[in-house]
């Protein structure tokens, strides 16, 4: 390990010192660590949107060490874990599911630990606070060069937690899709791709109906939000390959009035 | 260029993982790099309130590269570009705007260059993120000791894109202004300075009346939060130099109703 | 002083520049300073708050200089103050009570300056933005290696403002205690501890009783948050040591209908 780059992502805030106290414990354990925020506003106890979040962001972020939290298990049955993927990431977090697809998409688990009984661990380890007391001072220790084998007991990668993809619907000329994320913009990150608009026979870059508890109101599937004049619906392929809507100056949040979770259906008008 | 400071403001907010992943382009493409994170909370899409935000901080902030995205035209007709100016800042983001109080508090703009094709980009740019894949490995580059020239093409500084400023109104034994920002504490930033309460003949020190649509209130002109009691209204030059309203141990915004955009009527009593 | 990391707690926020200005004065004067953000989350002007927070926070930071800014009074007659305590934390910022329990926690206040007329302020220093002109270049000289004597003039760590502590109130078999602060997942932590709740012959591990203004409701006396059903009230020692109420996937302060400073009442059923 060459590298001390340590990517962090949680559902902790900022509003509270969950964060800073965190950084406080990899500073204290590996000094020469750099610490990258990737997010922590993931929707509190989400464990989807924090893998999604995480697997779409790791492909712009240095090879390093992975330190994700989004936690509800904690201090009970849940193991935590340490895995080496594809070229090189350690990823370190809880196995609910929230490392699987980031692991995927730097080219698969190669080898993974139980952190349970880690000689990294501060001492004691909280029932509530693993993010403190568990993954930060492992996370710093593979930072600091650590091998992954010393970081806890192996075990085999097919073992761990896999979370079951949301898949869309795709029926003749129509496509129903969740919403896995809604950003600070209002724009809505649809959990699908423009591969699955074409399989559903709707053409871009024109206009479509979408469709959120009921009325469809007209939309046009095109490039960027320029696309389509202020206050005005579109669709299209957002920066990290998803399907979106977005309002044009606006919130499509707001003017769809949905949340995280709900359906939205897309079909040609 | 022998700093590797990057200044970095936007609207991204910090709940979505759109800053993190510009700082993973950033410290890939330039390690030393050291990021300042100046401010994500600039209100969605005020091109304005970015650039009033940034050329009152700079001044406070080490001599180096500055990064600003506030983009509601991402993916359109404008251009990304860079700046030199003053004594050595190079900044960069959109020309709408967002850079040119920057600029002139710098100094003034000596060169710039069109981004469009520059050979630092990412590839592919999306339509939609140009923080992640213009403006932040531009940003790198320049940061690593890259040159401005070698950054783009040349352009005129003259054509880069000027917002006009909202300039308060004087009457007699009167100031009219308009709420440019909110921050916090309630604390309302007014679009005129002492020099204009001045002119407009209201003493500080004093009583004046404070007016935001409909009926006058009673305030005092002083220095400090504590030269009124708690829940009185305070009219102060702020630490950035523009004349503010406070409500000591409250909130002006809520006490006043009032929010951005809107105007404030100060007057003698 | 080896160290050169400053831990930084405040009650602006995130939304305003205010923190990144900091950050600006801190780089500008120690470019070698290492800065954790600890919390600026802090609930606006709550000295008390923040003292808590950053007193238990400590434990988990490198030793280093703590910049602590929650200041109402700024402007006015507090003084600015540097301590050190314990084995070389040097704390700097309003004498208000926000330093006290973190250089109680840190082994006591061996020393202690008054930062009037400090040589290492900006020039001028503004009447409502201290941090910026006064605690972060002492912070960012501190961390450069000044001594504590050259930052100011010696004053009696004795004559440091104390913040009286919140006591809870100890009955038989019932303890009420306020809530001191609330975090992102709506968790309450208490004004009290394990041994408290013991003195009050409440016994751990079973069935006890939470009342929130009015209505008694059953919770559970357990170390997790999967030690209960999700919805249903959880009192555990929290990761600092604090009595605390939690919902098991839910929020305490919705359910409980609570806010910082509300009183709680914990019985035998």
């Amino acid at each position: 390990m060459g590298s001390a780059v340590i990517t962090f992502l949680t559902d902790y805030g900022l509003s509270d010192p969950f964060v800073g106290v965190c950084h406080g414990v990899i500073t204290t354990r590996c000094p020469q660590a750099r610490i990258i925020d990737l997010s922590h506003g993931i929707p509190p106890q989400d464990v989807r949107a924090g893998a999604t979040a995480l697997a779409r962001a790791l492909p712009y972020m240095p090879l390093g060490v992975v330190l994700a939290v989004v936690d509800p298990g904690v201090g009970g049955a849940r193991r935590g874990v340490a895995i080496r993927a594809g070229a090189g990431h350690l990823l370190v977090g809880p196995d609910n599911g929230l490392l699987w697809p980031a692991a995927l998409a730097a080219g698969g688990a190669q080898a993974a630990v139980d952190l349970s009984g880690s000689r990294f661990v501060l001492d004691p380890v909280s029932a509530t606070f693993h993010g403190r007391d568990v993954f930060a001072p492992v996370a710093a220790a593979l930072a600091g060069g650590a091998e992954l084998q010393d970081a806890g007991s192996p075990i085999d990668p097919a073992s761990l937690v896999v979370l079951e993809p949301l898949a869309p619907v795709v029926e003749a000329h129509a496509l129903r899709a969740w919403v896995v994320a809604i950003d600070r913009f209002g724009n809505l990150e649809l959990a699908a791709t423009l591969s699955e608009l074409d399989a559903a026979g709707i053409a871009r870059g024109g206009p479509v109906l979408v469709e959120a508890g009921g009325r469809p109101r007209p939309a046009h599937a095109g490039r960027t939000f320029s696309d389509v004049a202020a206050g005005e619906l579109l669709l299209y392929e957002d920066s990290g390959g998803a399907l979106s809507l977005a309002v044009s100056c606006g919130s499509a949040a707001q003017q769809l009035s949905v949340a995280t979770g709900d359906e939205i259906r897309i079909s040609t008008p």
